[in-house]
Order: C-alpha cells, then sequence, then structure tokens
C-alpha cells in the first residue's frame, strides 16, 4: 500500500500520517519527492486502513498494490483447480460444455433436451427452475418440481446438472437436486447467498455482475471459498455498457485475464453475453480460441413457442449438435481436449458403477 | 406493444405471426410498410408476450410503448405520494434531510452524532449496522446491538431511523428497531428482499443500483408496491461510468426524470455519489435545485478514526450544520420547504403525544 | 512517479529497472516491501517515460502521482482565470448566460431570438452555421452566412455569439465573425484544431468528450493554452453511459471537480446533457448550484419547426425568460451575482464606446 | 419511422401531427391503441423529420426502422466488398495479417521489422508516422520522414503499407507514400477528415470510436462511401467500459455483427483492444474464431526501449511469428485461408510485373 500526500504539506502532517500507520502494526517507509511525500507501507495492513488513511487530511490517494483477495488468486495456489464431479473434470486442459433450456417448463420438454445434449456431446444439463425476473409480473419459474424432473432427466442420459439458487433458503433443496449450483449475476454481490455457497461441497457457477469489475467478480469468489467450499468456477456472461444493440457486451478479454489472476476454471456464456441467436455460435468458438475451460448454451427444441424469455437467443438442436462437432476440431488448437463421442458417456458410465 | 417485421417476408409468415398474437387474447392490427411489416397489438399483453415475439423467424424486433411497472407509475397514480411517520412527511413540497454516520460503532458515537444531525435540523438518523462489503475480510457491522444503539439515540433526541437491510431474514429485526429500511444499491434487484419488504409497511428506501436504468429501478420498487406496501421512496445514489475520479456519476437528472415517471418519493444521496468531501455541500445544494425530495448525508464527529470505509465522503458535524443554514435559504426557491429550527421538533413532539 | 515490480523479482533486475529510468536524467528511489518492490521517481519525468517502464519485464504497474497537464491546473495558477470579452466578464463569481437555437436558419429567425436572449437578461448569443451530424444525408449547416447574421443580431442586441468551429479551415473565418469558438464534443480530442485554436486569442469553449475523462479534457485545454491562447472555457454536455432515457448523462459533479484540479471557468450544458426540454429547467438551476460560471441553453421561438433535430431540447422563450428571472434569486446563494436588468446593457455599452 | 403519441392526446393534435408528416410527402397511417396512437410512415422520409416529429406537442417518441447509412448497408450490397489492392485481397474468405511498430523511429527500425513481419507471413506494414496524442507534450510523431521509410521497407520485402492520417490536410501526403490510409478511434467522427477520405481511392481502415455505437460507426462509413471511395473496411479496437484492468473491452460480437449489418470487411485489432502483451495471442485467435477477415497486431523488435507508450502491448517478433503459424491452421476451421508461406509472397510478385 502507497499513500501520496497533497503536494507541500507540514513535516507534522506527515509525521501524524505516520503514527496513524505504525498504530496498525506496519512499518511506513517515507520518500521526499519534489512536491508530494509518498509513504510505503510494508507489511500486511488490515483492508480497512487504505480507508481510514484516505481519508485524512494531506492524504491525496492511497494504492493499494497487494490484491484484496487471497484464495482466489493464482499467487496463493498456482496450479489450475480442477473441479471432479462424477467422472466430469471441470478447469485445466477440458472443455466442458453446459447445454438446455432457459427455464425448465415440462418433464417431456426436460427429457427431450437432454437426450439431445447427451446425444451432441454434452456433459451438463442446464435449465432454470427458479428465474430472476426485473418485473413481479414476468414468469417466476416452476419451483421445486422443475429440479426433480431435471434431475430424473440427467440421471436417465449421464448427464451433471445445473441451475441457479436465487437465496440463501433455496440452496439446500438445490444442492439436493442438481450437481452445479448457480449464482446469476443480479447476485453476485448478495453476500448471504455467497456466504451459504461456501457451507456446501456442491461446485458454483459464479456469473460475474453485469457491472462488476474483475476484482469485485474474485472477491466475490473469495467470499465462497473463504467458507470452505473450494469449488468455484467463473463464468463470464456479458457486461452493461453504452452499446445495446447486443444484450451486453461479451468481454471474452475475462478469460485470459481471469486465468493469469486466478486459478479457477472459467466458463464462457455466449447466449446471454450476446442475446441474439445468430451470434452465439462464432462467439461459442471464440471463447473456445480465448481459452475458456467450458461452455454453457442455451438450446430448445421450440424456441417460438418457449414460455421463457430467452428463445430468441437459444439455438436449435442441430445448430447445437453441429457447433459441438466444430468444437471437437478447435479444441486442440486451443489446448484443450473435447470429444463428442467416448469420453463423457465413459467418464459418467465409471462414475455410475 | 409494436412488432416490426424483417424486411419482405412473406405474408403467411405474417399470417403466422398474428395468430400467436391473437391467441393471447390481444388484437393485432397489421401495416404493410415500403419494406417491413408493423404490426401493432392492442390491449394489455402478458409481459412475456413480447419475448415470445421477438424469438419468432421473420421478426427484425418489438417494441413496447406500455410500461412493464404499473403501481409506480405516474399515470396509475398522478398525486405525489406522500410518506408520513412520526409526523415527518416525505415527498410533495416537503423536504427531509438524513444524516449520521456510515456505520453505527459505539453508543456514545451514535448519540453524539444525533444530537448534532437534530440540532443542525435534521429529521432522521441514518447509520449501518450491517455493512455489505466486497471482500469477506472487511468490517462487516456491529449488528443487532448497533439497531438498538440507534434506536435509543433516535427515541432521545426526536429523530426517525434508517438502516440498510440486506437480506429477508434480517428484515423483522430492522423493522422493529428501524422506522426506514434501507435497500443497498446491491440489492436492487435481490428479489427477495424486495418481496419480503412488501410485506411490511415500514419505508423503504430503494437505493438504485450502481448500473441499473430508470425502468429496471421502478420495476424494482413495483415487487415492494406490488407486495401490499405502498410506502417505497426512491434514492438516486451515483452511477458507474468509465469515470472513475468520483466514486460514482451522480446521476443528478434522475431526480426530474423519476418524479416524471413516479408519483414517489426521490431521495439523493450526494455522499456516496461522488465519494469526496470536498464535493458534497455544493452536490447537496445541486439535488435540491433538481427537485429532490430529500437528502442522506454521511456526517462523522471523528471522521478520519471511523471504522468504516467511508469517512472520505462524511462531513464533519460543523459543515453539516452550515450545509443545513444553507439548504433553508435554498429550499424555497426551489419550491421546498425545509426549517431547521422549529419544524421537525413540534412534528416529532406532537406525534409523541 | 512511482513503479511496482512484480512479486520477488532478481536484484540484477530491480537495478536493470533503476539504470533505466536514472539514464532519462531523474532520480529513482528504492523501498522493498515484503513481496514487491516500489521505486519512487523523483524529478520531473518525460511523460513517456511512464511508458517505457510499464513494458519492462518485472515491472507490475506504473501510478502517476503528477498530473500531465499544468498550465491548465489549479496548482499552477491558484486563482481564478477570468475571461473578459467587450465587458462581458465569465469566470470567478460572475455568472453568464448563453442562448439561443441550435442551427442559424434565416435572419429573421436569428434575429428575433437575439432580442429574445437579450431581454430575458443573456449575455451571449449561441447558433450553429456548420454543424456536425452523425450520417452524411443529414442538413449540415448554413455556413459563412449564418455567421453574418448572428453577428448583426450580436451587435444590434448588444451580445456577445459564440458558434462552433469544426475544422482547423474553419478558425479564421469563425474568429472574424464570432467573439467565442465552441469546439463540439466529437472534436475534443482533434488535435489539429486544438493547435490552431492555440494560435488565437478569441476565447474557447471546450466540450468535455462524450466519454472522455477529467483526466484527457484539461489535456485538450492543456493543448490550447500550450498554444498560446489562455482563454479557455469547460464545458460539461453530458456523458454517455448505458442509461439512454435521457440524451447523455449530465456528470454535474464534474463542475467542483473540474474548479478544484483547474483554474478555467466552467459552463454547464443542460440542453445537450438531457436532451429533453421539461427537464432543462431544473438541470440549470441544479447546475448553478453546483458552482457553474454559466450555461448555454438552447431556446427557439418555434421549435416544432425548426429546421434541426434539437427542437425536443430548446425551450420555449417564456421558459428561458421565466428560468432567468428565477437564477437572478438562486445565484446569491451560490456564490455568483447575476441581474438580467441592468449590468449586461450597461457593460455591453460601455464596452462599446 | 413510427410516431408514438402521449396517452389520450385529443384528436386534433393528432390530426396536426400527420398533416406535419404528410407535408415531407411520405404517408402517414394510424392505429389508435388503447392509450396511445401509433403513427406509422409509409415512404422514405428525410433523416430529419423523425426529430421534428420527436419535438413536437403530444409525441412520446419516435421510432426508427430503417437504417440511416445505405450504401454500407448489407441489404444495400448483400455479396462481400473485397478489396484488392496490389494482389492482396481484403473481405471474403481471405485473412490479412497487418504487423508492425506503434510508431516507425529510424530507417533501420521499420526495414527490420518489415523483414519479420513478411518471414513470418504478414501481408501488411503498420507504422505510424503521426501520432494523436492526448497530452500536448507526448512525442507526436516523426512526420513525413517516416511515411518514406516505411514505403521503402515494404517495397523492399513486399509488403502493403498502413498508416494513421489525422487531419484532411494530410490526406494526400499520406496517400502518397502509403497503400492504406487509418482513421484513428478519435477521428472516428471528424467528418472533415472523412469527406476528404471520400475523395480518394486508397482503401480506409476505419477504426471504431472508443464509444460508438455500431450505427455510429456504419454512419461514419457511410461518410467515406457517399463520397466516391467504395475500399473501406471497418477495424474493432475496444471500447471504453467501466473496467480498467484492461485498457480497453475488446467487443468481439461486434465482428459478426458488423459482418451481418454490412458487406465491409473487419479487422480486429487486439493490441489496443487488450494494452497487454500476455492477452494479444489469445485474443487474436478469438478474432479469427469470431470471423474477422484480418488483423492489425503491434510487433516490435525491442518494446523495451520503444520510443513509443504502445511497447507494453507489442509481441517480440518470435510471438508473433508463432501466433500466425497457429492462425495457419485454425484459418481454415473459421472459414478462412491464411498461408504464411507461399501467397502473399506470390501475389505480390504477381503484382509487381
Amino acid at each position: 500500500m502507497i499513500v501520496i500526500t497533497s503536494p507541500h504539506i507540514a513535516e507534522e502532517r506527515i509525521a501524524e500520517i505516520v503514527r496513524h500507520i505504525e498504530k496498525s502494526g506496519v512499518q511506513a517507509h517515507v520518500s521526499h519527492g519534489k512536491d508530494r511525500t509518498v509513504i510505503g507501507i510494508i507489511g500486511r495492513a488490515e483492508p480497512s486502513l487504505a480507508e481510514h488513511i484516505r481519508s485524512m487530511q494531506g492524504v491525496e490517494n492511497v494504492i493499494k498494490i497487494s490484491k484484496s483477495y487471497k484464495l482466489a488468486s493464482r499467487e496463493f495456489h498456482p496450479d489450475d483447480t480442477i473441479i471432479e464431479v462424477k467422472g466430469v473434470r471441470i478447469g485445466g486442459d477440458d472443455l466442458v460444455v453446459m447445454g438446455g433450456p432457459c427455464a425448465v417448463e415440462t418433464p417431456e420438454q426436460i427429457d427431450e433436451i437432454a437426450r439431445l445434449v447427451k446425444e451432441a456431446g454434452g456433459q451438463v444439463l442446464r435449465g432454470g427452475a427458479f428465474k430472476p425476473r426485473t418485473g413481479p409480473y414476468s414468469f417466476q419459474g416452476i419451483g421445486v418440481e422443475g429440479l426433480k424432473w431435471m434431475k430424473e432427466a440427467g440421471d436417465k442420459y449421464g448427464l451433471l446438472t445445473i441451475t441457479e439458487v436465487m437465496a440463501p433458503e433455496f440452496v439446500d433443496i438445490c444442492a439436493e437436486y442438481a450437481d452445479i449450483m448457480q449464482v446469476g449475476t443480479r447476485n453476485m454481490q448478495n453476500f448471504d447467498l455467497l456466504r451459504k455457497l461456501g457451507t456446501i461441497q456442491n461446485p458454483v457457477l459464479l456469473k460475474r455482475g453485469f457491472s462488476s469489475t474483475y476484482d469485485e467478480w474474485l472477491n466475490a469468489a473469495e467470499y465462497i471459498l473463504a467458507g470452505g467450499n473450494p469449488n468455484v468456477m467463473l463464468c463470464e456472461r456479458g457486461i452493461r455498457t453504452f452499446e445495446t444493440y447486443t444484450r451486453n457486451t461479451f468481454d471474452l478479454a475475462a478469460v485470459p485475464v481471469i486465468q493469469e489472476l486466478s486459478h479457477l476454471p472459467v466458463i464462457a456464456d455466449p447466449s446471454h453475453a450476446t442475446g441474439r441467436r445468430e451470434l452465439v455460435e462464432r462467439m461459442t468458438k471464440a471463447s473456445v480460441a480465448a481459452g475458456a475451460n467450458g461452455l454453457i448454451i442455451e438450446m430448445h427444441t421450440d424456441p417460438d413457442n418457449s414460455a421463457t424469455g430467452d428463445g430468441v437467443q437459444s439455438l436449435f438442436p442441430d445448430q447445437f449438435a453441429n457447433l459441438l462437432k466444430e468444437l471437437e476440431q478447435l479444441a486442440p488448437l486451443c489446448g484443450k481436449q473435447f470429444n463428442t463421442e467416448k469420453a463423457p458417456a465413459e467418464a459418467f458410465a465409471t462414475w455410475r458403477k
């Protein structure tokens, strides 16, 4: 941490700032510049110290040079985290594909889609049973019943399942039925929810807040890790900018940035990031080229008549299957392995026994 | 709602879209343009219809022309909502001032600050007992004990109290001790929390999400109103933009915009919006000139040694008192009334009896 | 300037960075932290040094602590700059009001509006003769003829005139007819234009680029100042954000921020900042409360039939006149003086003689 | 174009709006909704009509449904534009790679880098002779001399050259020495420059303004096309958002979006978009996967000692060469062809004869 003073402040004022710093049990190291004085802080300071000092008179700026998250950082854990669930590996050089509808609608719908995800080579079935909605009068999801249908379909076809959990009180029921817990973009800083997810062991897919910085995102992951759950993956799903033609702006550079700052797997969500079906295929391939550890893609058998609002960004089943075929060839050129044929079925079978 | 087709689509496709619309119980009205066809929808459609139709082939765009919120809209409720609590009126042509520290620290601290807020002419004591923190290692607030100290101070000096409530399970305990419930910027779309706040009658101050549009903000208010609690006020606290010199960008035009779209009172928060003490006074006056119904301002007796991070944006007590004196003169020029002397004390005394 | 190294780098690497720094004629001051080493640079470094060092291996970050602009800074010139033109003072505690149409259309139109601006108490007539347009097929302005009509109207009624200059080759002709040169938001970083404006002495109103930071804005002013023209004022006209209900987001805190960082006058443009007539009056008053040195406001006698696109944000003449009456009362509460009656006429008359 | 009225306005007001519309030579088609009336406009209206009508009383909103650009649109020109220069094809299914330093420094430097670009398989040499700089005290480029050195190097090794042109008065001299004219992000709406570029036939690479929408960008291209120069390519180089870890946010979805809206080639600039060397390789591959027609990449033999600020984002020559080798394999999986060996040399040789 570095403290920069206002220009030409009195020596006594500097001494006072130094006293304040040293009171906190860390060392201060003063350098006099031409106009301003710079005080370096040596030792690990309390996170709140920066804020205290910034509010002191005579202080122009305080710059943190260590990161505020620790468990999530690559410095703390140099090797890639690989999350293993029922034989599926997420992280490292495996590529994982999650597919399915925005919302679970009927047992038949989710069974049919699960079959298609499996046939195409996907490993995880996505589907929402509880949906966050901007306005109170929109379809809010089908509830626990939907979780059961999804679990049945996942078990039948040998797919992991992922579903969004929206509040601390739903964590236990979701964790009972689904393999992976998804935290939605609006809940990235719902700290109670994060803390609750730190107490279970199911993997958590933490979506980036639609206006959250990398630093805030990794701090949100830190909440879960600090609670004792090491199985966190991060999902880039687009950010809010001035451009409104696409639903969000897909910040694909987040993939290599987060992999550099952190050891956690990074999943890309081209469906929500673009909000337009015709962009999903190319942005999926771009995600793999950027180094993503996995993808979460919306697919629906009848998007025109889907019960929810996201039909417009859902692939048709044949588009989904063709895309996965293409990834099979693309992945090895990007340091990843992906096989639409044997691997997932085998792995799952192995786990079943 | 208006549906715009792709250029030159077949008549049968248009007929299919019309059938889909009319199935929903509303009327379709087709106009053929030179390239595109426009289909107007007459009647109140389900919110999800727009999304369905947008996802159909041959549809280029769907434009909603009615608003998705209703109870919060000025059309539904043409007169200003005035919230009355213990004799203090929020809304209409009264100006309300809320002041106090970022966080409650000790009983002495909050008693002393309450006295200063009251003496300066404020009507509401603010203070956080539970604090949302970006990282898990920061000070998280003092908890229920702090609520009690705040209530004591409020009762002693004749001030309403406002505090942030961070999760549904804390609503009841907060509502027991504090008069006004504050929803923080990160929780604006915590729909479970909003729904829970719809079930009580304490006034709610709903802060704007730091990247939320006016439409999303009013839809969040709609959740609370639709639940049965009509006492909602909206608080502009700055939005996130590319400019980082100030903590946020204070979108002060939100004040007249929201007052035009909605009947709910609008409170301005110049402390969080700017994050810098030296800007708070001028931006407070600008808020009043923009027509705000009230202000929420951080004030601390010893910001250099505050236990929390927001000292840098807290006014000193004499700055706070001088500012309120200035507002007394400014308010009448802006269609508002504000009196640092008699009004609040009297009103409170009346309510006490 | 402060250089922060990567964690745990070799001593030789540090020595190499230090050699590189000292080669540039400034001193390096090394402090060893727990993980990282911090190197302070003492003396005024070339602006490009920061960039060089940032690109060296082993360097994690370089932080500039001196500002890159000098002549525009408050440190360099502690007193407010007051620009005097024909008896009108811009800066300090005078409030200046500029009013008029988006575009000059006919001699009659501009004569009529000039009369109304003067009667209402304004001091400057605004009007565009050359217009920047997003697409090539829109109305591009009436050209030099319009400048002449404007000058006639200004002379007749005793008003200064301001007009936008769009390219270096138009600077001389604009400066011949108009008193104040306006640089539009899209041209804030048109460096050739800025340099050319540095060679004349007419005051320049430099609009903020719609996505420019304070730092970039002051650096743009520095181009003009460094060229030898000290008569620069800065104009906040709204920035581009995710919110599209208003044409721009009016960053009103820019007014006190720029006045703190710089000695140059700050003008607010509530018309372009909001893009909606119904918001202009309140945001004008808010601008004065925030401390603006002046205002530039669109006014038109017949906005419904104006030849240009900005009718929707133009005040009607009676709105304009009433607003200026209100400012007369408001200004003294905000440390400014403004008189709709005598002052401007007198001042102008004095200058005429 | 569609006009939406305020709720419940009088019939006479509607009639007045209709009269206004029909006066412009287009037809109006009125549909009465429950609250609002919608007026469809049939026929091609003047671009300014929308703005006029929006400013009329009783009008709530005007929605344009045709695009404001025409020559740049895919509707107008369904086939891909392919620009051919000296045997190099830009557009369609060819992939073009432009490489070189931020700034031309010495004849030796540019000769050496040209050789390396050619050896690696690139087809175009980039280099700046005039540099736009935020502040007036930074290195501003070496000028015309640099253009000559670049031309010599390009001719010697068989490379096209591209350089930034910063003002209308430099267009002729740049066009004399360089093959492709680059318009920088700050000049995307320098309309005089665009118009001047419309009068020549050299291909123009038009960088996206750092806060410009797709629509504004295509309108800027329209200026050049409308002037008579059909050889325009568009370059995505990142946009400004709240995230500051990367220099810009690389909006890679712009590649398929622009290719859908327009027939012009799209080039990606991963160097400026990320501003960090360690991200360039992956984001280059992602650009190809997203469907880019070409790449512009900074490469330098000695970035630590480059005279300009962008060393930190420049690849080393071996990184550049390895990356192009990878693209050779990747391109065919993304519908593009790229050959580091024969094609460019041959093509250039053919052109030379």
